[in-house]
């Protein structure tokens, strides 16, 4: 029995990983065809969304399989139900790249963001992929020190979110309502990036250590 | 067993309707709050948030505790496992109440809607106030008449957040960038209402006929 339940563990992490992958995947196409009006990449974005809802949907069969067959008790149930959480937190980071491709493609042949802040979305960008790479490395490896590089790229989006702000409510603001809308609702989405990665890294901080403190962030989904 | 898991199922149930009341008391208070610049009642809404997260917590163990002492199979698990996710539903819809209530104390004493879209926003505010009535409704009775009351206050949620887009984009817009930024985001959060009261709806309509089809609902989160 044990030997079935570990190996249907280790697909079940397999199968968390790729999900990772394609996130990561989808967050760096969907900066780029930001970055460059690119639309062909935008719809790509788009439509590489629906694999990831299969994905979740995969996963989630896949834990309901093991939770009835397997019928685990203690840390083996907490990995199961915590699978279930980062499969969903997974899926919604998923959705919001396909929402900032959409504003790509929405703006398209213009870029969406206006010069003035093209600097800050850059450096959003890298820091959302960043948080999405060391995601799927901190899956793979379990390695404790990664996750606290994921907390220090959700502080660094959180202040250029911030920066955003200052920038619309400086006086020297002279974009479109559009363009005032569409950085208001990507940088919520960049911050959301962020905030969704602290949560997968504080589950599997918990896994690895069982530090209730530091895992079960149901207060991190607050911010 | 059988009565213990009954019991205890009765218990998860009760507990999930107590949340969506505390969601369905948050939602209302927060729109009176951003309707009348009431800063009391904004802050309530933001500490009672707090104890909105403590129920998803209480839920999630009573879930846990659940699967690994009575060990469910099939529908039944099925049942603990969509408790599991409703529970993460209702805790993002009191957030995004605790959202709305902070853009209230933000612009505190002024309204933070301009009054060309106070007639929208209170449009918007009644919809989302009836949505969460009747995800406590439908969870208290599961009366599926009342899931698509819910489908249809999504939809009139959606138009009123479209209305929001035409009227700052159309010709006729004087606001501030503040205000821009405001019912950019406000919109959004009213929208957002919509669309987790209809994952709660399809869950539970789900668990009433075993239709995959309606329920299991992955791609709402797309919204």
């Amino acid at each position: 029995m044990r030997e079935i339940f570990d190996a249907e563990l280790k697909a079940l992490g397999e199968d968390l990983q790729a999900m990772s992958r394609k996130v990561e995947q989808a967050i760096t196409s969907a900066g780029i065809a930001l970055a460059t009006a690119d639309l062909g990449l935008a719809e790509q974005v788009i439509v590489d969304d629906l694999a990831i809802d299969e994905l979740e949907r995969h996963l989630d069969e896949r834990c309901i399989h093991l939770l009835a067959q397997q019928q685990p008790v203690a840390t083996d149930l907490r990995i199961v139900v915590s699978a279930l959480r980062m499969s969903a937190t997974l899926e919604r980071m998923g959705d919001l790249a396909r929402h900032v491709a959409q504003v790509a493609r929405g703006r398209y042949p213009r870029q969406a963001v206006p010069q003035s802040l093209s600097g800050t979305f850059a450096e959003m960008h890298e820091a959302a992929v960043r948080v999405a790479r060391r995601m799927t490395t901190l899956l793979e490896t379990r390695d404790l020190a990664v996750a606290e590089s994921i907390e220090s790229d959700d502080d660094l989006l959180d202040a250029l979110h911030a920066d955003t702000f200052t920038a619309m409510l400086g006086g020297e603001w002279s974009a479109t309502p559009q363009q005032t809308i569409d950085v208001t609702l990507l940088g919520r989405y960049y911050e959301r990036f962020g905030d969704h990665g602290v949560s997968i890294a504080q589950r599997v901080v918990y896994l690895v250590t069982g530090d209730l403190t530091k895992g079960e962030p149901t207060n991190l989904r607050a911010h």
